[in-house]
């Protein structure tokens, strides 16, 4: 996945765990697209601060999915529910029965692991 | 929810972010179902002391879910995967495809909220 985007969604999980500094300059640099030096002059703190602040909240983020796993658990059930959506629509078009055989067994899947 | 099954529950979601001897104590009171009195002597604490560490640990797992909101999420996806699977279940002994537009809307639901 791109670093930006796997940035976004750390930060969408786990982002209320930061101090409302780290979570102000997290979100220029990682939602806002701002530079270093903009968020640097913005905050009258130096480059260098800024991009020590980016990494140590990186890897806070990190940290926090290593321990719990809660994201990659939802995207298992995101996943598998758009599964079952595509299916019980493709169902309704055609008729086909047996596709409620995969819905069964996809609702048994995320069951099992959420 | 009665106290003891949401500490299980919270513990579940969360515990990873407490340190090793507070896993440890936490989980012999909540899961283990020891006395205070027990878990001070295998320890060597006081009796105090564990039921301190017990409600600092109530908070910061409280606290984790004030923030996140990760389970009361997942107890809302889990509840609609399971009437998804009920619905699936019904729909292949009744033959009835109207059930379908349920499961439809219930996994729109799912994702509405993931």
């Amino acid at each position: 996945m791109e670093k930006i985007v796997e940035r976004s969604i750390l930060y969408d999980f786990y982002g209320e765990l930061l101090t409302e500094h780290q979570k102000n300059i997290y979100e220029d640099f990682v939602l806002n697209d701002l530079s270093l030096g903009e968020i640097a002059s913005d905050n009258n703190i130096s480059r260098q601060g800024v991009h020590d602040l980016i990494k140590r909240c990186d890897k806070m983020l990190e940290e926090y999915e290593n321990k719990l796993h809660l994201m990659e658990k939802f995207n298992f059930a995101k996943a598998n529910v758009e599964k079952i959506h595509s299916l019980v629509r493709e169902c309704k078009v055609s008729g086909d029965m047996r596709l409620i055989d995969d819905v069964e067994k996809l609702s048994n899947d995320i069951l099992d692991n959420l």
